[in-house]
């Protein structure tokens, strides 16, 4: 059996690149860039007036003069204006270009303004003040948003006034959320005794919905002839495939055979961890298959920490890692890495995790009262209190 | 001139509930639970088998027998059996019902099986072992995810084994971003020398869409009758109405006599902040109306702290409070809340702010490189490096 670092490493080995496609812009929220994005003019790309109220040459106002003729006006949007006579003034608004001739804006709260002529204010005034100057910020060419950004609304922002109507993005996989196990009916369905409501493609479906993917799901029975032809016919459609159940020792746990007779290389089965031992993972072609214990809790990390990883990895971008401070002593013995359920808060800047002790791998009930787990690695028996360890959050 | 915190009550205080609506529980990620989710049956519904194994009766093994004839298999997802010869076992899989006459699991690991007899290798067996008992997590009734509750794939996992094939959760407000000034272009023209493209638009409605609001948008010109008849329009059909423009003292700056002359009732107008002071708040009826200046600091810092606050009152949640660690000092004069734009970075197990200093309200280009904004107080000149202040995020 291998460790989970040995598990991460294996999955990241075999993570390559999704590819690349252009989406209208406005469908990347959330999306990896995969080109640089450059300034398509300076930033800005004129003088800027900042504040509403008056343009006029500085000069003029170094040497005493303090009325000054209001000659004309520049809107935003309007065509550059110059001022004709070097002693006058021009109003302008915020967001115009500043008029030719002038290189200093005094805002309305500075002026009395009457019958066209404008008063200055007794006070200091500052050469080229309230105008945001061509190129300040950013010069034509420079890089705005280096490629494997995250698409946020600042980026979406930046797309926008570059002219970027499509954007190249990473392709996120096309993935099968598979479930498997006979004592599973559906939603809609009220259970037998011995039966359960399927809920693990759900929590997967909806855990690859936040990440972007909208993946499609489906049931197959603890059938070995059907199980190999329909995930046969998978593997050729699929980029990736998540499955739930049929991974461990039971007499119906069919998928490592039938993996392994569809040709599908498997690259480990078990890991050294609690919850999510008998965890499966391989690869045929272009399509990596994780299969998962069937326990809730179990397919739920290994969703979370590993499947995540793997997609990172192909979309080509380095997670943050997070850590967080144990407030409580935790014992456990078994040398398996613990992904410990525990509940987040944020305590004058430093991020704490109280254990949620639930019972088990088939705890559902459990997660919804936690946020997160710890990581806590195998090789030791007593974690205390006041340590930092990593976590994989999904609250 | 109101302050930020007045500013923020004003608007919490115009936050009503936005009503409830039933919607496919798989389009629920993401979107605020309106009622209680209770247990239709005993967590686990049945006594259930933990590990692929045997099941049988732990007084024999107390009693010393160590050879057990294999009488049956009980599957899951198969009716439960009954073990009829209490000196026999039955073979049980994950996820099976536990058969009647057993109380105890013995994996696989711990056993020879041969002929259809399994001998139970040496070691400990704890009564009723790797059997996960009707009702320990959770009895039929409990509540499993309280109202008001953000559904996680986690709570999508919960709600599908409840059988929640529909889910009553807050509606979205119908929300409208709305840009104005003359100086705007489309993102598909090449703006002249004194025009821009629309940008404040898109970083909007991607900030709504991450929510869950998925947003209509209009531009109008500086044009007062145009901007009154239409405006009018939308008071009707939109529940929220984000303008970006036309709100500081600007001869164009047509909205708050256009929202006056329409009967809108003004909240404040001009909150002392940097950036984004000519902010203007107010209602009509049941839509509510976030007038930022223009500028895309501006804009996009209102949005993110005023009708966020606003937003989560509204859906009936508390938000989480998050502080950061300054990492140098930073001194600002003007009595005005400050958001400084910052770069985060979680250093052991501590959230640290750094100070990534743009040229102000006009600069979209900044805000790709930083990740929060610090709210630093307006009654203070100073602000310590290690000192915490509350931060709003958007990376």
């Amino acid at each position: 059996m291998i460790s989970s670092q040995e598990a991460l490493e294996i999955i990241l080995a075999n993570a390559l690149p999704f590819g690349e496609e252009r989406i209208p812009f406005l469908e990347a929220t959330g999306r990896i860039l995969k080109e640089s994005i450059y300034a398509d003019r300076d930033f800005p790309p004129f003088n800027r007036v900042m504040m509403d109220g008056i343009a006029l040459a500085y000069q003029r106002v170094a040497d005493g003069q303090t009325q000054f003729y209001i000659e004309n006006i520049q809107a935003a949007g309007s065509p550059q204006r110059t001022l004709e006579n070097p002693h006058n003034a021009i109003e302008v608004m915020t967001g115009a270009i500043l008029p030719e001739g002038t290189d200093t804006v005094i805002p309305y709260e500075k002026i009395e303004l009457l019958d066209g002529v404008a008063t200055l204010h007794e006070g200091k005034v500052t050469p080229n003040q309230h105008v945001h100057f061509q190129g300040t910020d950013r010069t034509k060419n420079d890089e705005l948003i280096p490629k494997n950004t995250k698409i946020t609304p600042v980026e979406m922002g930046l797309l926008a006034t570059v002219g970027i109507k499509e954007v190249l993005v990473s392709k996120v996989p096309k993935t099968l959320v598979l479930s498997t196990g006979d004592e599973l009916v559906e939603v809609d369905q009220i259970p037998a005794q011995h039966e359960i409501r399927r809920s693990n493609v759900y929590t997967l479906m909806s855990l690859l919905a936040q990440v972007h993917i909208k993946s499609d799901e489906q049931h197959l029975p603890d059938n070995k002839p059907l199980l190999k032809k329909k995930i046969k016919q998978y593997l050729n459609t699929y980029d990736c495939i998540l499955c739930s159940g049929a991974v461990s020792k039971g007499k119906y746990d069919f998928l490592p055979e039938v993996f392994d007779e569809l040709g599908v290389q498997q690259h480990f089965h078990k890991v050294k961890q609690r919850p999510g031992k008998p965890f499966w993972f391989g690869s045929k072609g272009s399509c990596s298959i994780f299969a998962f214990p069937g326990n809730p809790v179990s397919t739920f990390v290994g969703a979370l920490y590993y499947f995540s990883a793997w997609y990172t990895k192909g979309l080509g971008i380095t997670p943050k890692e997070t850590k967080a401070v144990l407030t409580e002593d935790v014992i456990f013995k078994p040398e398996l890495t613990y992904f410990l359920q525990v509940k987040l808060k944020s305590n004058s800047g430093s991020l704490e995790a109280t254990p949620i002790r639930g019972n088990g791998s088939g705890d559902l009930a459990n997660l919804a009262l936690a946020d997160a787990f710890l990581i806590l690695p195998a090789n030791q028996e007593k974690f205390n209190k006041g340590t930092l360890y990593p976590l994989v959050q999904y609250r």
